[in-house]
């Protein structure tokens, strides 16, 4: 999204990325974001990919088209995620509480919390260091890698 | 639900009390069953209350408006929640797969998964015995009931 902003000539910013975001979406339907990655993972020729950031359901039905697909959430509660985003302050981070509040329904309306709720596995990273949540998520993966192997 | 489901006359199995569900929320409103909740609440005189099975933010919000309250996520897979569920065997628990994926599509609608996406905690079911779960459980309310202690 924020290669696509810039592609567009606007600043990659939290409102200019979440209107293009929802512009390619009217555009291209529910899994827009998911096709283009799509593309990308094929062009690569890897047979194992992680795919960071699906916002909906309809993302992870086109991805399922081409793959075993395991779904792994990584939760933290409101207060903790705005705090981990001001850390990383990343040009398409919120700026305030109340930017991020926004963000968080506009995301919700997306439908970004079913695949949460629907996921193989869940991780809070609510408690944990960056190292342990990949720990987890590396082991998570690893055991799924094994039961799906040829 | 099961009980208001057997005072209209009704078997409680899964069908009916969740017909009976959505008919309730249209007449009184998304926070509708909080609403009776917090009745049965009030009349305790309890000062700490432990609420299980939250459907949608309205319900959250409700009781939100006269209680401080921690958010609690208890996640499993939809494969791992069937299993659970059979083994169980409670009246309104659904039959088949098929009668599962469609009560989740409901609670869906419902709005279940925005609870889950914005809890203060979520904990893993996936792998752990109820005894384990139990346990994390009492610990996280333990530490909530610490923090905002007089």
């Amino acid at each position: 999204m924020r290669e696509e902003t810039r592609r567009r000539g606007l600043e990659p910013d939290a409102s200019n990325t979440g209107e293009v975001m929802q512009d390619i979406r009217r555009a291209l339907g529910d899994a827009a974001v998911a096709k283009l990655c799509m593309k990308t993972i094929s062009d690569s020729g890897a047979d194992t990919v992680v795919v960071d950031g699906v916002r909906s359901m309809a993302e992870v039905e086109e991805f399922k088209k081409s793959a075993r697909v395991i779904l792994l959430a990584v939760h933290a509660s409101p207060r903790r995620r705005y705090a981990l985003l001001r850390e990383r302050g990343r040009s398409d981070d919120p700026l305030t509480y109340e930017m991020f509040l926004k963000r968080d329904q506009r995301e919700l309306g997306v439908g970004i919390s079913v695949p949460i709720a629907l996921a193989d596995e869940v991780i809070s990273n609510e408690h944990r260091t960056p190292e342990e949540v990949s720990g987890q998520m590396t082991q998570i993966v690893n055991r799924w890698l094994a039961s799906v192997a040829p």
